[in-house]
């Protein structure tokens, strides 16, 4: 039994923060008025009060009350007793590393697999798919592993970016970069574009917003699926 | 005694491989006449093989020869028997990750304080740095550490890229990245533009090529140093 949103961004670009998903989250999290927020983290190196309140300012306008995690004692306790889990998003490696430091990572698992909604954004998508291995940020801190949440049988690449043909820059592409994790890694990666996200209901992994994702599987030609897609058989 | 040329890129946008930098490397080379190549950071997932002869059809222009580590039984025996080293981009953390696994970061230090010229483009230079904790590259593989060569006392941002003003993609542009990098760590960061080099020589470290260089150092607003600026102080 499990209840997750997996989204790739927390705001759109020149709208409000959760404000493009705030009408979905409002059903989604329909039995909590709290919401467990993990601000691990820290975009920017906000700090967990200042970005708490960000993330209450928004539930705010659907009536949710959000308690910051490091406001607990025992954050495995408090973990273990939410009604409801949002993960923000920031930097994976610190995220990931501050899960493991304070021996979350099975807290979470356990909670969520029976039926605590879970929304992530961003590096808190990240850490929903099965290692960390696809996120594009800097690796600041070093976690001790880089496995994951493990809620779909595959890893997500959020703020999947399309390359883009006019630049001069030579970085890798996007596309590249995963494309170089398949030499290493053997399970599929879902780009997916800002604005989307996936509803995993039970067994169930569904393509959700106005744009496709881009589906990258070991060894096959990258291919596109369009929102409402079943994703459950990828693995 | 330390001779390092440390660029952020292999390649010019519309230029061979090497091509930008290749009278330089002339220069820079002129005792050795082969070359110790080390493939391991395999861009794209290339082969030892073909990444190895990229290579040598870059050096053949200046008469070098150039041999690929994986083509010795004992990488360790080769790197102390080098005459000059070029380690090519990449994935920062495959190359990391070989690197450790062979056993060969401080066969390397080791070689290059005693005078041995050392090339790094792009991962191969993210690892003369303190840590490799300031690549773009994604983390597909976990390497046992994210320690480096430490040649010079701060850190590499190869490929460093200024933020697009009119971008609506919501990933962190480079200066934030860097700017959560410091809350985690103290050392600075020079963020190399595609086309800069920096040449070391014994003590000095003087930015080379045709454009400025970021400078983001801890609690300062980040700054730009012009050609030819000594940045031996920086620590």
């Amino acid at each position: 039994m499990k209840n997750i949103l997996i989204a790739s961004t927390s705001s759109l670009h020149g709208s409000s923060y959760l404000e493009y998903i705030l009408d979905e989250l409002a059903v989604f999290f329909k039995e909590a008025n709290e919401i467990l927020f993990i601000p691990y983290a820290r975009p920017g190196g906000i700090s967990y009060d200042d970005y708490t309140k960000v993330a209450s300012g928004a539930f705010s306008k659907i009536n949710k009350t959000v308690r910051g995690l490091h406001a607990y004692d025992d954050p495995k306790e408090a973990v273990k007793n939410a009604k409801a889990i949002f993960v923000g998003g920031g930097n994976t490696f610190v995220l990931t590393n501050q899960l493991y430091k304070n021996d979350l990572i099975g807290a979470i698992k356990q909670r969520v697999e029976n039926g605590t909604p879970y929304l992530g954004t961003s590096a808190g998508s990240n850490i929903c798919g099965l290692t960390i291995r696809t996120t594009n940020d800097m690796p600041i801190v070093y976690p001790p592993s880089f496995k994951a949440l493990a809620f779909v049988p595959f890893n997500i690449n959020p703020h999947y970016l399309d390359p883009d043909v006019n630049s001069k820059h030579m970085g890798e592409t996007r596309e590249t970069r995963i494309r170089e994790f398949h030499y290493f890694n053997t399970q599929p990666v879902v780009g997916l574009r800002e604005g989307s996200w996936l509803h995993v209901n039970n067994s169930s992994i569904i393509l959700k917003g106005n744009l496709s994702a881009r589906i990258f599987e070991y060894n096959k030609v990258p291919y596109e699926v369009v929102p409402n897609t079943e994703l459950s058989g990828l693995k």
